[in-house]
């Protein structure tokens, strides 16, 4: 039996939701900034990444680079913002995804949207890890948190 | 006073997460993927499953069968994502959802956005187990992960 | 060493999540209203809410009040929606987010975002508390819930 030390420890690390995941279902161009500041930030305070990438956002995977698209209500918008990011000195979503993986955050891709995409783990860029379901997914973001961007 | 070994088994009981919320608003024709897909993967992992549809969302779950606008960024996909969806034989978001729902998985209307839009109880479909407010929503969401889709 | 009854209490109170935060990033117009229902629904609860507004909602906050646009694909839906609104007798949701508030609520604007759209903290209205980054947010979210909208 624990002694109350030993339960609390456990159950902090049983239950402790230093953990973000993200499911990046979006595929439009503004929704790949939140991804990268996001991952990076938590990967950055030692919080535990997965990203489970599926739907329209997988083309954003693809070695084969096909620009996302801007949502069209903001279309007006595009150019000074592009023009506000290179201003403010922002890294682009990729650069801080990748330095969130130097720091420990994984990239899965969906497998079944993939599949449904036409896309195999050798179509995919360096930033996927792996191909898998979302029940794999679930179960790595069980006891933290998960936002569906 | 409990010992150790209760009170682990106290704050498990209480706090671990193994409860899945999807709040369902986006009401185009993509976003319903993602909502059979992980509601039907969480109750079959034994994850307890709530539903609150609102917004434009609650379209989707009328008996008069409305079908959702596909988003206009992606509409050039369309197609192609129909027919990846049949020859890759995945199963519709309503099929996912049922299968859900035999596991467990619990569907609520939105009260106050159905009352905007002029839906009563007898106008949903039998996805829809009730009609609550938000408030209902969130004390059964606590204490688990939500998605906002 | 903590007692059983202790260490039941410490892990409530650092696990428990009674805390809802939302990163307000959609800047279309029927997004505003899930955040204003679900940020008063949950500080009526006694629920910790936090607020992060990036992206383009940022524009929702500022004094100079720019109208959001309404998503294309419902835009049939917009006339329909405000008379619903209206005879149903639903707050807009900046009353909802200011009874929020006045319930505990915090809102904070995105800092990065806000230098790349050229925001200045004088720029935004009273229902900013303050401009901070992400991972400041990230700290404040750790332990609950959060929801992308």
């Amino acid at each position: 039996m624990p002694n109350a030390q030993q339960a609390l420890a456990t159950v902090r690390a049983t239950t402790h939701p230093d953990k973000l995941s993200i499911i990046m279902f979006s595929g439009t161009a503004d929704k790949f900034i939140p991804l990268g500041v996001f991952a990076q930030a938590a990967a950055a305070m030692g919080t535990e990444v997965s990203i489970f990438v599926t739907g329209f956002a997988l083309r954003g995977f693809t070695k084969k680079i096909e620009q996302p698209p801007f949502p069209v209500e903001f279309a007006d918008m595009a150019p000074a913002l592009a023009k506000g990011m290179q201003e403010a000195h922002v890294a682009s979503w990729s650069t801080m995804l990748r330095q969130a993986k130097e720091l420990g955050a994984e990239v899965y891709a969906c497998s079944m949207m993939s599949s449904v995409m036409g896309l195999k783990k050798e179509d995919f860029n360096d930033l996927v890890d792996d191909v898998v379901g979302a029940a794999t997914f679930l179960h790595r973001a069980e006891n933290g948190q998960t936002l569906f961007i």
